[in-house]
């Protein structure tokens, strides 16, 4: 009896991974490129360290000097200088000479390993070595971090504060990353209404504004939002006004399925729609398509369908257009209790995933924006299952696996 | 013949632990609160939704007068009118009567049932039924979101999209959250040079600079980063500067052991040194202070060691000052190769875990920055275990369970 064909999740999702991306760049500086993506390799223009250092705060000396040596029989050396940190010497280092150094400090030429000031005394100007070291000890080789012409970043790389260390240590003070998006939201509903003022009878406040502001934060691209009354002249205005700087669109409501509804209605006219309604529970009247090469989400009005059509189908695609790789992981739990489904349709269950078990709320509203707090995981059924028993492994999607 | 006693990780975390934090609260936009802490407890103000709701497009009827009735008998009903979403009606539903209702509008008096458009078929104005329906059917009960009283959010709460939809929902649209700390950095050290230039031979680059900043805001907090030369009357009038408005400090460089260094000489004079040195690898040169009831964190100059600091003893009070508490898990993993370790020293081993299975790496400078870079996890080996065989399980933090 229904009237629209149910589109799988699967050929929705290829449908989706088709669009087309253009990943943009920008050359930032590298101390504001935390969290952002590389867009070009890094390659070291320059052995790192330049120079061998000291590793400690000591004497740099020849090892040989102190073979044979220790505390109750010191060797006995001539301090001849001193050399801090950032400071270059021209001091050629001979038998039975030594030479005060900091750390990070250039190792002399002559000296081959560093005695820690620890194990050295100092009696009338004189020095005695009080352990004997090997040749090499406490110095960092030159190029110990890297070799000019390494390779020590490649793009598309999600920057962690390593890497921006790294970048500097490379010389590096600007870097090319990939642009962060720009997402337009459009929520549509005659009944919504913004909170802090007194809700009438007939109204509803309008959370999805808000929901979809940080979910589109959430992924790190930059949210636009604004909202539209249910009228298919005035949301095409928004949808075309917004369509001159930002790289796709989100709508919430008017995409109910087997009749015209606004938001799918203008999208036909404007542009191409390529999915209307998918075999998803929640989440069915999902309609996806595509205005001068950018896409456009429609979702459902209702908070949990469209947080979890967001969740399916929106958020990889932001990702990706912000060369943004992280698959989440599904994980096999338990389920606490029987769980039906219906094949031919996936379902996402919002759940609690406690350890090996994961207990699936009993609320199921749509609309139920506290399932949606309270849970903290989707059990997934796939199409092909029809329902799982109390018991029995099932699927399950923690939402931390979703942040990037 | 080491001067100083190392204080066992625990005893330092203990230190740690007992600083005096002040949260502070602010009042912002909802709008604006993705990612930030809540500071009060969110309660409904009123019930939601306000009244009972079409769930579907269609019509509004009385469940009783399509009982019986099917597809090949269809019941018939006449529209008496129609109701769209934000819109109240006075209409009172008569036995065969139907209105036509949107998504979200309130369901007229004497209506318990929707019956969805694509089951009716409507002629000559009048409306055919062809499926029967159950009271209650496509109706979103008042109140199924929540009831007036509910407690809704309990502080503090790490906001997420979900929550701040439902905040909404409430009514809310300004929320008091945690104000973010605001840490002040001063990485010291003659040699130091900013990236950007020529190095010069016995320069290196201030890498510390741009792995810290962006290691804050990797926490969340708002980092105030400046560099200081190794002079103890400079330091000291930039941590003084820095404490008129941060709420910690973290210095970099001149924590050497056994001996007097510019970090720690400078803290122990304006302050109180109540950690120098701690048994950790990397990572031994730690210090840690209070000065004027703020915390004071003393990290090496080496990058990796200042890095294992910050994650083994900072991170955590930072996010404690926001009242975030998210415990980072640690997992056990199958050492792929023998691991040495000393009694009485815990060891932070950078790794790449895959699987079942961690690798240690094989480089060890606590100044290689790239050994951070392509590790994803620490084997830590507690300061009461030798050391690991090839095969033995240990203990592995992914570097992923660190980050909010």
């Amino acid at each position: 009896m229904f009237l629209s064909k149910l589109m799988p999740l699967e050929d929705a999702l290829s449908i989706i991974n088709e669009a087309k991306i253009e990943n943009q760049t920008e050359i930032i500086n590298i101390e504001d490129s935390y969290n952002r993506v590389l867009a070009e390799n890094v390659v070291a223009i320059s052995d790192s360290p330049l120079s061998n250092r000291s590793a400690m705060d000591g004497y740099a000396i020849k090892a040989e000097n102190t073979f044979g040596f220790s505390q109750s029989n010191p060797a006995q050396l001539k301090v001849v200088g001193e050399i801090s940190a950032g400071e270059k010497s021209d001091i050629k280092l001979k038998d039975g000479e030594a030479v005060k150094i900091a750390t990070g400090a250039p190792i002399p030429q002559g000296s081959n390993g560093v005695i820690m000031e620890e194990y050295t005394y100092v009696k009338d100007g004189n020095l005695d070595i009080l352990s004997s070291i090997t040749p090499g000890e406490n110095i960092s080789p030159a190029a110990e971090d890297f070799k000019m012409g390494d390779l020590l970043l490649d793009f598309p790389k999600h920057l962690r504060p390593p890497d921006i260390g790294l970048m500097a240590a490379a010389g590096k003070d600007k870097v090319k990353v990939f642009k962060k998006p720009i997402i337009g939201i459009i929520t549509t509903g005659n009944e919504l209404v913004m909170p802090g003022k007194d809700i009438k009878d007939a109204e509803i406040v309008n959370s999805n504004y808000f929901t979809f502001k940080s979910l589109v934060e959430s992924t790190l691209a930059i949210p636009k939002v604004t909202h539209s009354v249910d009228d298919e002249q005035l949301l095409q205005e928004k949808i075309n006004e917004l369509l001159k700087y930002v790289d796709a669109v989100i709508t919430t409501g008017g995409t109910a399925i087997s009749k015209g509804d606004v938001a799918v209605d203008v999208v036909n006219e404007i542009g191409e729609v390529l999915i209307h309604g998918v075999s998803l529970r929640p989440g069915k009247p999902f309609g996806y398509g595509i205005i001068n090469n950018k896409p456009i989400f429609m979702l459902s009005g209702y908070p949990v369908a469209a947080m979890v059509q967001f969740d399916v189908f929106v958020r990889q695609l932001l990702l990706k257009m912000q060369n943004i790789y992280k698959k989440p992981q599904i994980t096999k739990k338990i389920a606490s209790r029987k769980i039906t489904s219906s094949l031919g349709r996936t379902d996402y269950i919002r759940a609690i995933t406690d350890g090996d078990f994961v207990y699936p709320l009993k609320i199921k509203g749509s609309g139920i924006i506290r399932s949606m707090v309270e849970s903290n995981s989707y059990i997934i059924i796939e199409e092909n299952v029809e329902g799982i028993a109390k018991g029995e492994e099932c699927n399950v999607l923690v939402y931390d696996q979703l942040r990037v």
